[in-house]
């Protein structure tokens, strides 16, 4: 009979942890004792508890710890994390640590330490002096990387449930068509105006007057039915008023935007006349092909080519673009990266600061995104295809929420709630 | 080689009317010669063509002659319909003319004869002095009615294109997503206030003041995602407005509005509150339970009961109700007609006028509500699951139109495009 | 400050019952003390707990009980539970209790007595001498009838989690089109397999010898789309072989089962051509004005009208047929219940023994079903929409899966695993 | 009063051209008179019609012909197409012809020229010594290049409907999931079939031999569904029987197939147990290192690492591979070109001879590829989500066929049409 003590600390009652632990034992045959257990009183007060797991071979042990780990179960007399070197430039060592997208600590020297720039499904990278752990894609490594292996002296950190309701109070799996919109754009609207308080206090007064937690940027992720379902003109006013401050999209939005501004249609639909033009589709060739000509993004709206809509906008309120290129792209348009590699390179140095991720009407840049986002920040997707949205939530964070509706109400309705008139 | 000579008048280029009919003459074998054609020199002007139809046997004449009918060809030398006695109550001839729901005319005693009260999947009755036809449905039919059977004598009249651009020039197939949603609202905005003014006209300089093709009637027919998804207030903004004058819908919908008039929420979610509210479906069959006791929709707003919402407002505003039954209902409240096929006669009943239909958030009450309209009402179907709008579309249409989005965004634009500052 | 001892027992740790009790508690601004805990050591062992509920006054301790109840907490010094008369024919006392699906008992002369026909969203009508307990649909009730009211006095049996993984061991939340569906089909064939042959012994060894627990009967729902689709062969297989024993649809699917009998199509679509036959839509009109004909399903079937597909077999199976009516219906054919609360009621009727539930491409008879079907019957929800299974999911029993596939490949798929040659 | 002739030819009736283009006159206020018409007798013989089109300007004369064009109207007395130099690299002339996916000749020097490698959306450029057309991607363009502009002298070449029923006699437009798969299962094996015959005979009797319109390749498209949904073996055996040649995928897909011969999971989920396996997402990421390790899928493959599976057959059958990569991928897998513009090309490289695309489970890659065939190939279009196979038949081909259905059910049954027992 093997044995190992873990303790759990937190709010672990009103977060089911504890109760999953427990769980989670059982399932894999284990057994347990509960030696202590502290229940906090309140809601705010954290419990703590230490329990006895036993197995009838080390091998069901491991498997059991290995097991409830992730709900941020830690082994009492911890021992430091085993490194192993990259074996080549490209490959980790085959036993790497994978990490969620949870704040994770590795033990180090006897010292549990904060890995940087968590994201989902990445390893971790150290550097012994100064000890600094931080995580690394598996393309980038080098032969050579301390990486860290197994599962020993790695521990996460759970998610807490927000204790007072704002839009982000709600449960993430509670993607429904079946629910009013209102309240919760409302509660978006209200965390932009704070993200943008929060943005300015930091331009005026210097980085240490925010609030970090908070963040100091929004992200908007769109696809093309933005643009198509008329929801072009909400979002150039949200950008225009300084609540959008970084822009992740692919060709087909910007191509759209400035067909729009060009020749007045997306993809040849009339967005004033309702109704197809004749050739339309020519349109998004033709724009592409005068951007192109341009040189770039910014020399096409500085040279009064593109005059308004969302990315003449971006240009002059200097919003941090990044253009991913996919295969479906005509053209493309400058400034689309189309390393897909670079492109999530340069998602990722966009990310910092971040502290509202809206996703909407579309399936792959959100996911991507989803990939490379903390599980703390706030993250809305919108989509009319409730399956988008649900793929988002399965990410397991209570700060996501999933609206079913299309992407021009979904903007207008915000930008209404944050002031516009159109 | 048996001949018959067929004609066909109207806007037979601009329909593809001429090309369908030629191309179904073709794909049964047959051959043609076309007599005369003359092709109107505008789009406003009507054409006529002449085609003498060939095949090699009578079998195959009638089944080209039958097949190309739908399309309005009228056999030239046309006689009389033929009639058959029902055999029973209940029970059609077995060769009964199955209607369709485009407008419709018998020849009898040499005379063409409109069929009233027009709809698809019925049969015809004519009852001889004076000369009347008009639809029946089968199990409303009486043992020795007559019923016209076979297709001689009977001939249908295409819809034709609309001329103008408004909401229903567009195409019925043209369901997507990908389209501006804002352009289309505009322009039901703009017919219903058409309508509201003829019925206006109507009131004050008699029947005979008005436009009979425009209407007099809005209908809205409503799933109880309407109230769910917060479109309540704007619903009852449409109403008290006098936007509305006929209301199809199920017990759901009138149970979740006056939920939310005496608890606040909707099937438990607390519209305000925007969060979940424990044991909240109770609220749901407690409504159900009041309001049977106050005995009558009516007498639940009369004796105060019921103080606010989409019930409330029908009732003041002498809004036609037709409150169906279903087997998911709970209950069900007084006036929902659990007979389904009272409920399709009530439904009938109340579709005389009607110049504009609205079909929000409900398969089951959007579908049978459109096997009921003729052909010619306009018709918008508005629903985040783009199957229902595309189901409905299937009826051929014109005149209808299918938006994918959410019922409450459709509401709230609706009405702000009317006046609301909501 | 409130205090009041509530008991919990079963497998409170893997269900989750313990943690979510506390937390409720805990959310509605309670403190409580665990005052005695005992862990089962395996997951087939009961635990139990009980705890001190502390509150700041007795209205919010009364709130909180009334929250923990459907958790399966039990007031330790139990009362019995308080009765009214209802006041009218239909109406039911104000505060009566509205149940849940799970099992349930009231209190009733210090004894706790099991509430029989148990299914959500009824009310519980008592009688006397003998001490009976069981629900009642509103519409249902008489004056003077006793009605359980308030929540002391009552309580529920949480579902537990299955031991053993079979298709019903896995979580109802997890509905996905991204898992493989064949494992589940093969464990949906090997339960329907138990039931013929616990069916089988009933039969022989009189009803003592089966297993009441498994049920004696498979139900099968299924909307328009099983004929549409193709999966007409494979259902009527399965019905002549003995595996469906219980049938529930509307009018639609069984007169496409007939048009295909009568005319090889469904609709007007050729089943076996693969191409829409010309005015074929009347062939669904007069296959119903046929059978309305015959005047009863048996006859049409008995007479030789019909001679194969699903309602002949089911015919000459004995399988218990309801059909309900809709207000889409066309006819309707005979045997089709009009009425909507008649219908319930024999729905209602044939659940005794169902042991299985498989709800094929039907919204409305799958709701219909689901709000009828105790928590226990182990439901299989099929649809090619992700929002039926869905919202069958939400009705929170384990017991419960959804497959996102179309029903003609479920139906092929699941008669192939019981050894169908099609 | 502008005037010029135009002339139609081929199977104007039937495919409704001659009705498009005279609606297509009058819509743009022109008129016409028909000068001469010669209806086919049967639908094999061609009709011509020669056709005087009126203006009232020279301007809309202009932008009438250019928009009948696309239905094949060529003006009589036809001049050669016009032709500018590119002004930079990857920088089309401003007015470049964009072309369709649809036969297109240019005149040059008096002749009619056939543009070679059709696709949608692209330019067409042209050599004088030998005089040659063939379509140019605009990235690829270089300085200098001779590029069609305007419309003169270009006439495309409508897609007459197919006269024997096969599968790719459907209506594209026709996506339902109210119809049966099964008819169209068959004939998309029968086609497979025949394209193998094809292929063998090009192999045995040389080039030759073969028919060159039913094409020697079956292109294969697919998602990760196929892998996650069950999918797996039911490709993997037509791949081994030789009815796949070239595959188009992404990283996820080879990922989660060598992930299920390595692990017996996709991304996490037992495949074969039908249950999730705790921390399975590392299945997937360890699969991509593993791989990556070994430098290539053919080393991987060769090197005995990965045994069994889509990738291992394809490896083994030669069958030509692309996998095209996107911002959401883990690793990625060694052969997966990162950059959309090379995976464009790649695609592009694998087209010719490809008598029958298969897109399966995947809205990127499907509409990628979808892009880049010529209307003539047949097209069959698979998805649980009816939006896809929408959009894609959008392309407005009568070859394209969607089936709403799962991936997985989708292969099981197409292998069982071709011979799998499995």
């Amino acid at each position: 009979m093997a044995t190992e003590t873990v303790t759990l600390e937190g709010h672990i009652i009103d977060s089911l942890i504890l109760a999953k632990v427990l769980d989670t034992i059982l399932q894999r045959r284990g057994t347990f004792t509960i030696k202590e257990m502290h229940v906090g009183a309140t809601r705010e007060d954290a419990s703590t508890a230490t329990i006895a797991v036993h197995a009838d071979s080390t091998q069901r042990l491991t498997a059991i710890l290995h097991a409830v780990q992730p709900h941020g179960a830690v082994v009492e007399h911890a021992v430091d994390c085993t490194l192993e070197s990259a074996p080549k430039d490209g490959i980790l060592p085959d036993a790497f640590y994978a990490t969620s997208h949870l704040r994770t600590q590795i033990r180090l020297n006897h010292q549990w330490l904060d890995v940087d720039a968590i994201e989902m499904d990445l390893a971790i990278r150290v550097t012994l002096n100064p000890p600094r752990a931080r995580t690394v894609p598996m393309a980038d490594v080098k032969a050579g990387d301390l990486i860290v292996t197994g599962r020993t002296g790695v521990r996460v950190f759970p998610l807490e449930r927000p204790h007072e309701r704002d839009a982000f109070a709600f449960m993430a799996a509670d993607v429904s068509s079946e629910r009013p919109h209102h309240p919760m754009i409302a509660d978006v609207a209200k965390r932009m105006r704070m993200i943008r308080d929060n943005r300015q206090k930091a331009c005026t007064d210097g980085e240490a007057a925010c609030d970090p937690d908070l963040g100091t940027k929004v992200l908007f992720v769109g696809g093309p039915a933005v643009i198509h379902a008329g929801g072009r003109e909400a979002l150039t006013w949200l950008i225009e008023s300084g609540f959008i401050h970084v822009l992740f999209c692919g060709n087909a939005l910007a191509a759209h935007d400035m067909e729009a501004s060009l020749f007045g249609t997306s993809l040849g639909y009339g967005l004033r006349a309702g109704c197809a033009v004749p050739h339309g589709h020519e349109h998004h060739l033709r724009t592409i092909n005068r951007v192109r000509n341009a040189g770039s993004l910014t020399h096409a709206v500085e040279s009064g080519l593109i005059q308004d809509g969302v990315i003449a906008s971006c240009v002059r309120q200097h919003v941090d673009m990044v253009l991913a290129g996919s295969i479906r792209d005509d053209g493309p348009l400058p400034d689309v990266i189309t390393d897909t590699r670079q492109a999530q390179t340069a998602m990722r140095a966009a990310l910092p600061g971040v502290g509202l991720a809206l996703l909407v009407a579309t399936t792959l840049h959100a996911i991507a995104t989803g990939n490379c986002l903390p599980a703390k920040v706030p993250t809305v997707c919108v989509d009319i295809n409730p399956a988008v949205p649900t793929k988002l939530s399965d990410r397991g964070s209570f700060q996501s929420i999933g609206l079913v509706m299309d992407a021009a109400s979904f903007l207008r309705q915000l930008a209404q709630a944050l002031g516009w008139e159109g």
